[in-house]
């Protein structure tokens, strides 16, 4: 280890009360464990699961204070003890890295990460794009896949205006499937129309349910993919044909799903979720390289995110600010100087 | 066809607005068609299915003016054109008879169902537990099916106070399967307890969500049977641990389940139904005939139906209004004079 630093600039979150709870201070630079790499961050995104992580809502919730943060992107500086054939090959490298379930995320100048959370970067990717690389893509990866191997020839897709819901369109687009995008407002009607979207429905639209339902039932759409939840779970399943699943990924409405026991019982339709971490976690390691290799070759066209703008860690408790006010439009990064 | 009168008895559902839409009326004697049988009608039940029914929010509804009530048992009379072998055999026999999806059900003096709708009766069984040995004894014998082939060793049953749910809990015991029962008041706790029952939990209980995720948790309970839906189903999914599944076969609340995206996306855990019309659709002859002689055996036992009070079909409307306010504590017959 040379020139490293003893203390780094790092956003933390002091306890689950959202955005007013995090501040920026000086903190001991990170020491890589048994297995792990030391990465100095180029660049961090702030996704929907980082907004439901500093609210309490994630799968998980860490002791605090902790630095938030999912998902960066930087260059590997050191491995700690045990990192191994893996933690050498790593070193000097340009990496994405997501933060594990226990310890520190990527807010921060530097982040201490599994080996395996370290994924190297593609030359045809910045960091700053690989600062985007793998929630948003890989769960578009996900669904696609999922929509495949159940045999669907449409999808639904919810808050598609959104960097992953233009995402889920395009890949599916490219992989022969057809996608009813739904969105909430014209503007996003005709920008996603611009971009090449097939069906783009507007929710507000006093006869969207009607418009949902001759979709759904036209292209025989069996399968929607949820980021809302609340009354729109009910309006999706209401609108597919028989033996309709709804799958839950997001809860931007932040209410329950509603699911009605007509649709359920007489209509055999069925609600479920995904999880990026489960899915990727029954992946074997061969798996997840070829996942990961495909995802990286498509991070500047099919999986290609826009930013809109870049804060620096000082200023990180405005980006998310910022981001959780208007969540469509391009990703907001946070930029260590 | 001999001593057949040319009019009967019958209540009438005017439109789909409930109870307050029946009345009774003389209406022509029906003539079984192709492939069917007319059935004298002994004795006739009334389920939730049938309330559903009557209010619109069954899985079909048929053009009203229509005689409702889905289950009741009688002797067969007549035959009809290609009734063939079966109908010969069918004559004078006593039968349980299920309506069918189109024409008019069993709330009458006489009924025509199709020959593979009229179930011959086990001699141990009356004329009168006959009329209540097909939906709710099935239903019981089905979910139970379905507990044993997923491999579950405890399930959850909801509305344990009820005819239905009281089957559910003594099949699931006698199949070796844990039962968690769930009702409403404490004399429904006792009295259930006084009757062999396991495990008995009261939903009005203050502590009622504490009990019920201990007792799933600790009993490893992934599967429940929710005939309640709304807030009920939130409460399933928060106590079963994760991967655990609601399955919705009624809507007791008249509301919408609630299904927490925190449950679907971080627990894997999902929501689907079963409507018996389905399950049943599913059997080959063969099969449905074995789960009928199966299910017949064990009608004055496991499967019995106690009878609360018997109403003339003068009185049928009176009969559907006591039942609506009462769902529990023993059936509501509807015996023409």
């Amino acid at each position: 280890m040379n020139q490293l630093p003893e203390t780094m600039t790092a956003v933390i979150l002091e306890s689950y009360s959202g955005v007013t709870a995090l501040h920026v201070e000086q903190r001991p630079l990170p020491k890589p464990g048994p297995h792990e790499v030391l990465v100095k961050v180029a660049a961090s995104s702030i996704n929907p699961s980082d907004l439901s992580f500093i609210e309490g809502m994630y799968g998980f919730r860490k002791p605090t204070p902790v630095v938030p943060g999912f998902e960066g992107a930087g260059t590997v500086v050191a491995g700690g003890a045990s990192s191994g054939l893996m933690g050498r090959y790593l070193m000097g490298k340009r990496v994405a890295c997501i933060s594990q379930s226990e310890g520190d995320g990527v807010w921060a100048e530097y982040v201490a990460t599994a080996v395996n959370y370290a994924l190297p970067l593609d030359d045809s990717v910045s960091l700053e794009q690989g600062a985007m690389s793998v929630v948003n893509p890989l769960t578009a990866v996900a669904l696609i896949e999922i929509a495949q191997n159940a045999g669907h020839k449409t999808i639904v897709n919810t808050a598609a205006a959104g960097a992953l819901g233009q995402m889920i369109n395009r890949l599916g687009q490219s992989a022969g499937i057809r996608v009813i995008n739904i969105v909430r407002r014209d503007t996003q009607v005709e920008l996603l129309q611009q971009r090449g979207a097939d069906i783009v429905l507007n929710s507000s639209s006093p006869d969207f349910a009607q418009q949902l339902h001759d979709a759904c039932h036209q292209h025989r759409a069996r399968l929607a993919f949820d980021a809302i939840a609340g009354p729109m779970t009910l309006q999706l399943l209401e609108a597919m044909p028989i033996h309709g699943k709804v799958t839950v990924y997001g809860g931007l409405s932040l209410q329950p799903s509603m699911v009605s026991p007509a649709h359920t019982i007489f209509q055999s339709k069925s609600v479920d979720g995904f999880w990026l971490s489960k899915w990727l976690a029954k992946k074997n390691p061969l798996q997840s390289l070829l996942i990961w290799r495909r995802t990286q070759k498509l991070i500047t066209t099919t999986l290609q995110s826009e930013i809109r703008a870049r804060y620096s860690l000082q200023d990180a408790p405005k980006a998310v600010l910022a981001y959780q006010e208007q969540m469509t439009g391009g990703k907001v990064l946070i930029v260590p100087a």
